[in-house]
Order: structure tokens, then C-alpha cells, then sequence
């Protein structure tokens, strides 16, 4: 496929967004909480975000929806940014083989968790911000809009009460983790920032333009900065190809074989290293947690991107 | 041993107190909260309650300790009073073969505890009784003192409270039970009452008086009372056979061979179906957490009661 | 219920098969092996043997069957009697809480098993007699000989070759334990030996009177003979208490209360010490692999007992 | 660093050896066979094949060392080669999380093992081979000649020999996924064809001649053959990015980036798509069983890349 100028780009994405819908039908829209559960399964949007900042849409690409586990993106550069390496003391670099919200290999390896990524990791990176940060949810916000470029991106009020009421699981990862000394704040806070996180709405277009440093050798042009080194922007997208697809990372890799993440609001964000960021968004799921179509959407991508 | 009159039996038990105390400097007093902590390692004290109503008591049996565990039998009969057997759709009746505090096989089987002598078998039973008691832990607290017949029986408030303060890895069971459906009431509630049964400080004596009925057919002599039926005593006893003793129920059952629960405050209770209850405390355990001076105590008694 | 004459035990075992028959139709007949699977599922027997040497018998009674795991109490026994205390070194004596053919255990505690009824125990047990007896299958034999009185008792070379041919699991075990050099000799050697008892052929009246010594102090009156000493008697019957029903010891225990084991060919032979022996058999087992009529046969029998 | 000529190639891999010598007296050669044990500890070597089938080499390049798990990276291609996508329904495509030859996750996974990469999936690979081909080793090692091009490389059978004499782990694991129906053939034949293709000896310059398909999209040019379609050899360094390290695969990821595989003989391959393979190795290893001094040539190789 010929990606020569503008004109073929958007014809290229549009052509994904039209296939792609073939796959609406299939999976299940998360449910284990109301405010997430109400989503339409039919809707599909994509959005590319090229390093010379073109931006390339179609579909429901500029419909806001919950970012959920993609949010731990975000949290892990945050946490790099503030901490550097010294993160790694408390939460590991490898793929966990368990799912994302196991106990059994945290209790197994004393509470560190395996990688940022699942949500014991990501719960470990949110107490490393909620130390750093007086208000770290609303810091995110901030982040998320600088980023995107996009003032009206929310922690949305209702998903973040509806996650707060259905946190069993979460807390016991959470608590389990303080039994070995691996969290260091009141674990209600701990959690209730790490759902405010999740709970940030955001769209295709808005994700693409965040995550742009990923492909830019850490620099964001839309926010003119240098995000974070470029050998780190490099690593961050390794932990996204080893771990950043739930359960099912190795067989993304091995389909799609781009480093991306995955949220159970339906978006899977994927990154083009040196070229660009792509964020495709549809709300019914796999048996992993993925999207079904968005993951469908960035096969085809990367099988005509070569 | 000819154990044919009182001043015999009193010799018996006096021969088991010196006899027992050359195991005291062995083991390690619990320190995982600092309220058990200071307990003093050479302390040993062992009282037997015959089912005729007579107390043989020797060295520290009327000195006050922590009974921590050995309330989990006192739970598991009130809850089987008030609810029967429909208390085994939400707590299992077989040993656990992993510590009593382990997540792993909570989340194997999905929220359902193995027994109701691991601490998440025993936050079930509290739950029940939190779902049918105003005031659980005060009314174990009357139980208690109607069945010891010893009326300054007290929750300690210093060991609730830095039970609750301590309370990390017990809440990740209690969540965890919770995001599987197991828990009904909020969890701050039930752990509250739970280490409040913990923090019941009672005797040797007290402890021996309490639990007679199950040696007696589930008659309470002292209580005047019927508290459970025969049938029912004596399958408390053979939970207390194959769980009672942690990890090393079944090493137990060998060296010993009588039901049994044990406390991490130092108290094991045991069980002579048909003859007495005896109760022998001494704060330093072993890797099991289980009280070494008190274990042999019921070897010797074991082994010479034939 | 009187039983305080031979003809009054007769009508009490007769009455007990008679209702037991109640329970055949339910469970399924073992099927991991074509000798098992073709075992006609509505048979039903039971014979008990008293300490002073009676035997009352109905139903199938003298039928033979493969006893299978029931040969793992002849296997321990015999194993104390060689090397006494040493066996613990190498085999554990607590509870599993696992499936009896567990791997992850096993490779969690380094190649110990837990106890010495979970196959892997008993593959270490029987290590132990290939280190003893050039022939221990065939030693075997003439202890069930003489032990039961019955010279016709025979290992069936065909539930031995069909067994031989299905060990994949039980071949990965002893593989496990040999990497942690836990078996001694060749796993062929083992396994071989190890399938040659469970495959004995015996009935239950042959049972009830082999294993009469777990009831009489460890005095064998049929072979005339001290088999182990009484402690040693009452220590094994301990075992079986706490792990002697595969997953469901506990429930067991809860239910009927007695010392017993239970084998997949459809036996449950059970024990009330200072009385009798009992053994009860019928192919179609539980989900625990269980014999469904035999465990309800000992389920009255014990609430009949008192 | 200019890599504009092959003087500056060869300055270049002359000055990693130099570098990474500074790591020999680190780690420990591998002791669990005698024939690896007594390996040098402070040998090293390294050798890089570009694409247009220059080679670059330094120290002990071209010394013969046993290959071990990067044989393992011969079989996977073989077996793709032959069944094509039908391999994934007996092996899995995902980072295990456990170490290499566990049997736990292989139990509750049901026999089927998480990736090609850690011994129990090149074990059914192996399987499958021995199903294809009469002689598998004899067609492995013809392969591994072909590719590299050095007629003299052996199937060495010191190592055969020996590996078959400590197989017991991998016996365990053989005979586990046989028992869920996942090995065709004999164990004992699988597990021989196994040890023949683990007991390879190869030089560095051997193994990045040999598999320079990787980097240049399937096509070999010392054979002139496409091994693998381009979309294949993408693939197959996808699973070596998530899978290709041990359990250290997310920490080598994050610290290297490069698709690679090790083995216990000191040895790592790593693939730069579409410019060139690299071999190094010296055989003494972390606790992960990877190379010290050769991931540390690869860490440098990798960071001056850019």
C-alpha cells in the first residue's frame, strides 16, 4: 500500500475503520462495572498521529471513552520521569504468564509485581506518584491535556465511583502488596488515585497525539518537550511488546509485532517507533480483555505497513 | 500412669508442667504485632477439665493470655448454632496443605476457603456472625465468660488494636473472598469483629472450663447447658483433628493424636473425647506457629494417657 | 442399635448392605484403564472383622476387585517395619490439599510428598522396597497371603500391564522426585513395582481381616503375629484420619469419623480402633474418586456405631 | 560509532570482546552435567554475519561450544516449516513468567506448554519432528550445516550422553504432557532427539552464519535458499523478543531490545532485522542461566547501535 502523501494515509485509515467494522458483533463489552458495562458494542474509531504531527481519523475517533489500563502508560513515564530507576526496586521488568490481576505470583514472589503493566505494577507506580504528588490524579488530568493537546480530557466521575465500589480485587492486590512493605501510602488512596487514572476519558485522536513521544524518541511536539530520553523511550516500548497486552502479549506480538496497549474500555494504543502512534478503540472484548475489532484494525495495519 | 484419684491426676499435671518446662528457651515468641511481642518466652502454664467437672491446674494456668486462634473454634460453633451445615456452602471442611495464611488457594478456588481454621475460613465465619449479631465481638466476649464461668474475661484493646493496625494481609483475604461474593458485609466491619475474637485474652483454666462440651458430648457443664448436640461435638473434634494444628496438623495427629487448635498467642487446646479438655500455653513457637513447650506438654499427656 | 451378639452384627451388616444398594446407579466407574472401566458398576459387599476374630460378610463381600490405593497402607507398614522413623526423612506426614496426583506441589516442595497416601508418597514408599526386597511386589503377595489368610489373593497381570501402559503421570512424578533425588532406584523398577500391588486382587472380606491389626494395637490375630507396635498402630490410623481419602479427608472425617482408605477400584476399608476392621466396595465412584455406596455403607455404619 | 566500512565493523566487535572480557571471573558455568562443567569459565568470543554475508569475528569465535536452548530456535523454524500454524495448537505463543523447566504451569495449563522457547515446548516441537523424519538429530545436524556452512559441525555425544543420564526433569515434563495427550511418539525417543539437537557444538561465527535468516527476512545466503517467508522470520523474532531469554526475557528486552536466544552453554543470539545476527558467547552464567559476559556484549552492542 502506497502511504506516499496525506491523501493515501487517510484513504489508508479509512480503508482500516471500513474493514475493521466487520469484526463488530464479535467479544463482549466489559461489564464488571455498570459505567462501563453501558458502552455500545457497535461503535470503532482509529487515529493516527504521524511524528511530524499529521493527525488521520476515521470512524469514532474523536469520541471520548475510558482510557482504563492504557492510563498505566501515563503512569509508568510519570513514575520514570520523577523516580528514574529506582522504580525498579519495587516492581519487575518481566511478563507476568499469569492474568493481569493474579495473586498467586504476587503472594509467590513477596509482593513485587512483575511489570508495570499489570495491575499490581500499576497500583505500585500510582503509590510512588500518591508520595509525589499532593492531588496525583489531578496531575495526570493536567498531563493528559498537555499532552493531547485536548482541554476538556476528564476523570470521568461516575466510572471512577463505579471502579471504587467493585475495588475488592484491587484491594486485595493492594493490601497484599502492604503486608510485604511494597506499598507505602493508606491503600484507599493508593486506590482511589490508581481509579481516577483509569477513569480518564479520552479519545482515539487524544491518545495518538499523547503518546507520540513513544515514536518520537520521547519528544512530544505537540507539548514541545522532550517527554523523557530517547534510550527510554526505546525501553518503555519494550515492556509495551513484552507485557503490554494482558495475557495475550506473545501472540500480539507474533500477529501484529508492534509494542502497544490495551484498556478495557476497548482502545488499544500501538507505536510505530520513528514513524508514528496509532490508537484504534472498539468496546467489545476477548476472552484477554482486548478489543476484538481494534485488535483486528492494527493486524491490518501492520500487515500493510510491512 | 494410674490416674485413679484427684491428688493423681493433680500429679500428673504438675509432672507435665516441670517436665515441659525444659523446651522453654526453644522456639520464638510471635512478633508480628508488638502486643504479642512482649510477651514473656518462659512462661508455661497447663489446666485440665475433667468432664465431671474437675480442674487439675499447674504452673502459669490462670495467668491471662491472647487466645488468638483457639477463638476460631468458639466462632465455628456459634455459627454452626445459628446457621448448620448451611455454613459449608461458603467454608470447606478439608485441611488446607498450605499456610493458614495463603492466597493462592483462596484464588484457586475461587474465594472459597478450605476449612474454617485458616484465618479466611474463620473471616467467613465472622462475616456470618457479623450478618446475624448487633455486636459480634461482645457477644463472643459473653459466650465466653458463660462457658469459662470466669467473669474478667476482656478483649484486649491494645492487641485489637494493633491487630487492626497489622491488619494488611488478613484484609487482602478478606477482599479477595469479597470480589468472589463470599464476604457480605463491608470488610472493615468483619475484620474488626474477627480480631476482636482474636484479641480475647482468657487462662488456661478459662480456656479448659470453656471448651469442655466438646469432650463432654456438647454439654457445658459449667453453663449448664447443652451447646451443641453429641453428633455435632464430635465432628468440631475431627475438623480439630485433620486442621486444627496449621500446617503441622497432620504430624500432630501422629505425635499426638488428639483434636486440637492452636493459637500464635502460645495456647493449644485439646480435646479427650468422652474424658476432659486440656489447654497448655507457652508463648514461644515453633516454625509452624505453633507453641513448642505446649506441644510437648500434650506429647508427654498423650503418650502416658495411653 | 444392639450389637451384642454374632447374630445381631450379621442382621446389622445385611441391614447396612441392604441400604447401601440404595446408592448404586450414582457415581462412575473408574475408566483412566480398560481393566478398571469394564468393573460391572451395580455390585455392592461389605465384610467386617472383629477384634476376637469374627467375620460377617454380605452382599459381594468375597468377591475380589483390584484394591489399587488401599495397597498403600500394606506399603506403609511394611516400610515402618524395615526403616522405622527414617521413611520421614523422605516422605512428609501432613495433609495435601491437593489432587493425589499433584504435581505442583511436588515441584513446589522439592520432591517430598506430602504424605505417604498421595500416589507420589507411595512411589517413594515402594522406592524404599525396591531398596529392601529383590521381589517386593511378590513380598507383597505373601504378606496379603498371610496377612488375609486367603492363598488364592493375586496380583492380575492384567491391571499390572494396563497400568504399566497409562503411568504417564505417575512416570512424571517419579521423575520430578528423582530430579530432586528423591527415588533411589530405576523409575521403571519403582513404577513396576509400585502398579504390581495396586494391582492385588483381594475382596473385602480378605481386607477387613488383613489390615484387622490397625484395630487390635497392631496384633495380627489371623497371621498370629505382632505387626507393629500398638503407638505404631495407632499412629497409623492417624494418617489415615487426616489423609487417608484423597481430597476429601476432611469431609470424611466430618461425616463418619473413622481411620480409612479408600482405593479407585471401589474399596473403602475403614477402622474402629479397639473393635474392628470393615471394608465396603463398589465400582462407581465421586467426583474425589470415591466409592459413592461404600462411603454411604460407612456413613450409617458410624451412626449406627455411636 | 561510525560503522561505514568493514575496518570499522571488525575495530568495532574487536572492541566489545576487549570490553566485555572485563566481565570474565562473573557468574558460573553450568555444573548439572559433567560435560558442561568443565567448560573454561573465561573463554569468550563474538561474531557478527551482515546481511550481505560479511563476518566479523573477535576472540574465541570461532571455538566449537555446545549450543543447548538456541537449538531450540533451529526446531521452531524446522517445525514451522513443515506444519506451518498447526504447531500452535500443541505449544503456546506467550512469555511463561516461570522458569524454563517448571512443571506447574505445564499442570494447570493441561499439558500444553506457554511458548516453543522454554524446554517443554521445544520438547513437543521435537515431538513433531520425530513424527516428520526417520533420523531427527542426523536431519538437525545436516541443517545446522547447511546453514552455517561448516561440514564439521557434530552432534557432540559426551553431552548426548550425559544430558540423557541427569534427563529426570525433563522426563517429568515429557511424561506430563504425555499424560494429557500432547507427545505422539515414545518418550524416551523424543527426549534422545532432544539432548542430540541441545548437544550441538557450534562456533559463534557458526551460529550467526547459521542464522542470519532472521535478519535478512528468511533468506539464508550461505544456503541461497528462503528458509522462511519474511513475514515468518518476523514472527519468529517476535517470540524471541517476548520468549527467547528465560524468565530475564522483559529485563533483556528493556536493557538490549534485540530479539535473542540463550543457551546454558554460554551462548546468545541476537538479530538486528534487516542488518545483521550476532553470536556471543562464554559460558559463565547469571541465576537466570543466561551469560554474563555475553549479555553484557550485546548490552554494549546494542546501546552504541542506537
Amino acid at each position: 500500500m502506497p502511504l506516499r502523501n496525506p491523501a493515501e494515509m487517510q484513504a489508508w485509515v479509512e480503508s482500516i475503520d471500513a474493514r475493521a467494522r466487520s469484526r463488530l458483533g464479535l467479544g463482549r463489552v466489559a461489564d464488571y462495572i455498570p459505567a462501563l458495562a453501558r458502552q455500545e458494542a457497535d461503535r470503532f474509531g482509529i487515529a493516527l498521529c504521524t511524528n511530524d504531527g499529521q493527525v488521520y481519523a476515521a470512524g469514532d475517533a474523536r469520541e471520548s471513552f475510558s482510557i482504563q489500563s492504557i492510563s498505566k502508560v501515563f503512569l509508568l513515564t510519570l513514575s520514570l520521569r520523577v523516580f528514574g530507576n529506582a522504580l525498579w526496586e519495587r516492581v519487575g521488568l518481566n511478563p507476568s504468564g499469569m492474568p493481569f490481576n493474579s495473586l498467586t505470583q504476587l503472594e509467590a514472589e513477596r509482593g513485587k509485581p512483575r511489570n508495570p503493566f499489570i495491575n499490581a505494577g500499576a497500583i505500585v507506580v500510582t503509590d510512588h506518584l500518591v508520595s509525589a504528588f499532593a492531588t496525583p490524579s489531578q496531575y495526570l488530568q493536567d498531563v493528559a491535556r498537555r499532552l493531547s493537546g485536548d482541554t476538556t480530557v476528564l476523570i470521568d466521575r461516575e466510572v471512577l465511583e463505579s471502579e471504587w465500589q467493585h475495588r475488592s480485587r484491587n484491594a486485595a492486590m493492594a493490601y497484599l502488596m502492604k503486608a510485604f512493605g511494597n506499598i507505602a501510602n493508606e491503600v484507599d488512596d493508593v486506590l482511589y488515585a490508581y481509579f481516577a487514572c483509569c477513569a480518564l476519558g479520552m479519545s482515539c485522536v487524544d491518545l495518538a497525539v499523547a503518546f507520540n513521544y513513544l515514536a518520537a524518541s520521547g519528544y512530544s511536539r505537540q507539548a514541545n518537550k522532550q517527554i523523557v530520553e530517547a534510550e527510554l523511550a526505546r525501553k518503555i516500548n519494550s515492556i509495551l511488546f513484552t507485557s503490554g497486552m494482558y495475557d495475550a502479549a506473545g501472540e500480539f506480538a507474533y500477529r501484529v509485532g508492534l509494542p502497544a496497549k490495551s484498556g478495557v474500555g476497548g482502545g488499544i494504543l500501538a507505536v510505530v517507533p520513528g514513524r508514528f502512534t496509532v490508537c484504534a478503540w472498539s468496546p467489545a472484548l476477548d476472552d484477554n480483555g482486548n478489543s476484538v475489532a481494534a485488535q483486528y484494525a492494527l493486524e491490518l495495519l501492520a500487515e500493510e505497513l510491512g
